[in-house]
């Protein structure tokens, strides 16, 4: 037989095995041979015609369902409760599984959580939301009349100001990659403009904040720019299609694109027009960060640009030397990720990775580059620039500028090692 | 109180009430009086202060969970299955309830099922899928090999060709949006380019087809042309950012952008590379369109130009006159969707509605519009147009050209009928 269409040739971009990030998306481009891969000849009769009948075909399967749950194989990949407060259930984080997951879309029921006091069971029959203060007509509007508003949908991450802090300690952390990362999740989003809603309540013009306030048993309260509200700010609705998950804010929440997680403020039950921030425990006692010198930033709004290799990743192993694909989420509180550059040597060379389609603001963007490991130990890196020319900085730099003090906004380059047993470690390198 | 910004003009764009789709989507425009969506001014001492302290904040919240789950209070919000084959509990189709969701994506929980004998139980660790017939060299590949090889992702919408098929019957079915169309999912499906492997295993230059084969009970067995499979075929392995759940094809399925669903062969285990088409069961006794001439179109691919709105639609009830945003989802299995028109009285006058970006090929677009409704009783209709100029046809149109014993393939224009109490109905209109 002729062969049709042969894959021959392969460039090496950068150190150590890092291959075009194309070598294997198009036809006639890249090198394959068989096996490359870990796939293998058939044994017995599979070759010449079709293999056995499996035990599955031999029994009609299960039934439908009305509601669907992820395959009993895969009951291992949950969220990940890190550090629950103390004497408490409900304050802490739980983390998503990165390093078992693809794409840009994190399933809702593997969406991270951060509460402050649980998740409030909210009958959307009983909740309102009022918006008042600086307007002139305070106006209260059930869940039923949110539903009649024009809404919007983006594809948006939503990252948790915390994410990655365990970085900030003088030795890594030895978890996986979701335990250590997962602090952040991509959805689409649906709901209403807010901007619509405050320009029907009638917004004074010497008003400059907003406050929303959640109905949690924290009563989660954050001050928000007007610029903000007037912007992007929408009141979600719906998440990945359905209606909110409780624990992210059902009925209703705010949702700033870009923005630290906490001031998307879930369950959202109030917004006061404001001439100034109202100054609330949660922007002076929590989510300020406390700089090398003792004083504090405040309203540190946008999440920086970064990245983060989830395949390979602690949590999973390297199956033997072999072509394989580095694959990882970048993002930026920014706008649009613009770049990510991949090093298989520690740093030493980078090459650009493929960036999936469609590149939205303020979302995940998955970056993919082909590697051929050669089985000896080496260390892993990706480097994310966004639209605005920001570079994600390395870990030294990260600390020269603000310290290890802080807890929130960490975004340094990440490292991970491979071992020669396919093990992979967090390294600070 | 000067107000800030006002929105106080508003323009008709079609008859009966439908206004400019930019109508309340920038700062500015369009018309909105205070309660013109059913906002309330507050009572008591809302306008003056923070609201009551909701019974639901005095109590520390729900602990956090592994895996979530959609909020009690949407339990109705499932899929419904309809018409299971007699005697079997795993023949049927159940379908997604589009008119309780927004936004483009489906939760992979809700998203549409077509089983022929129910969905297999199998284990990633024992699974093989072999590629064999026209090649150089036969492969097996192992899921766990199948996890090395470069990816794609991409947001498609996946259609059984049998969608909408009551609408073939003389009286309009009195079922909701979603038991009527809902076999049309939009999920992130995540997956290696099958050009890949096929090349791997080296395709003979004469071979123009492949074989795509099923390891459920049913070995659900399709034909696909060597170009489609050349072209953006892909083995599936996640959708919306997960591993494949078992209903739809774990550990691995074939996944075909914008063909039929049944040819996205589910728990694949197999594909033969041939000359010919193999005329399986699933291409001659099934999936072929009876025409009225009682002969049957073969091989018809691609899933055509289609809309539905979806709220308000079947399912839902209008909560008395006043604004409304008419929202829906378009699709084309040709391409990108370039217009979606709407009409509120009929089908006499038509405006365009907004498409929310990013509009993507073979994926589900949401279109929008705001509508003045005057609880008259009206006809609500929406026809989209996709990139090669294709049009939804009317349902005498489609009836004329393909007649009525087909149960496939019926995209037509949908009417729903808008009663002044408010209830929605399918009607031909």
């Amino acid at each position: 037989m002729r062969p049709r269409r042969r894959i021959d040739h392969v460039r090496e971009t950068a150190g150590n095995g890092l291959l075009d990030r194309r070598a294997f998306l198009t036809t006639g481009a890249g090198a394959l041979s068989a096996g490359a891969f870990m796939a293998f000849a058939p044994s017995g009769a599979g070759a010449a015609g079709p293999p056995e009948i499996a035990a599955e075909m031999k029994v009609a399967g299960a039934p439908f369902s009305a509601y669907g749950s992820p395959a009993t194989f895969e009951r291992e990949v949950t969220r990940t409760l890190i550090r629950s407060q103390p004497g408490t259930t409900g304050s802490g984080a739980s983390r998503t599984p990165l390093e078992a997951l693809e794409g840009t879309i994190t399933p809702s029921g593997l969406h991270f959580e951060r509460h402050h006091n649980g998740v409030p069971a909210i009958d959307p029959a009983q909740h309102q939301l009022l918006v008042h203060g600086m307007v002139s007509r305070p106006l209260t509007f059930s869940v039923a009349s949110l539903l009649r508003y024009p809404m919007v949908s983006r594809i948006h991450f939503l990252e948790c100001s915390g994410n990655s802090q365990l970085m900030y300690q003088p030795t890594p952390p030895t978890l996986t990659c979701g335990q250590t990362h997962g602090l952040v999740s991509g959805s689409e989003w649906t709901g209403i403009p807010l901007r619509l809603v405050l320009a029907e309540a009638g917004v004074d013009s010497r008003a400059d904040w907003i406050l929303a306030e959640g109905a949690d048993a924290a009563a989660m309260t954050r001050s928000v720019p007007m610029a903000k509200a007037m912007d992007d700010a929408m009141l979600a609705l719906y998440q990945n299609g359905e209606r909110l998950r409780p624990e992210n804010g059902y009925p209703v929440r705010l949702f700033l694109p870009g923005y630290e997680g906490n001031m998307s403020v879930k369950w959202l039950r109030r917004i006061k027009v404001t001439d100034t921030p109202t100054m609330t425990k949660d922007e002076t006692s929590k989510y300020t960060d406390l700089q090398a010198d003792g004083k504090s930033l405040m309203f540190t709004y946008p999440m920086e640009v970064k990245s983060v290799i989830t395949r390979p990743a602690p949590g999973l192993r390297m199956t033997g030397k072999g072509l394989y694909e580095i694959s990882g989420i970048a993002w930026s509180g920014r706008g649009k990720i613009r770049k990510v550059e991949v090093s298989a040597d520690g740093g030493q060379t980078w090459a650009d990775a493929a960036l999936s389609a469609p590149v939205l603001a303020y979302a995940l963007t998955r970056f993919r580059i082909p590697w051929k490991w050669n089985g000896a130990p080496t260390v892993l890196k990706s480097r994310a620039t966004d639209d605005t020319g920001r570079v994600q900085p390395t870990r030294d730099a990260l600390i020269a500028e603000h310290g290890v003090k802080a807890i929130y906004h960490y975004h340094a380059i990440q490292a991970w090692s491979v071992e020669s047993s396919g093990e992979v470690k967090n390294v600070y390198a």
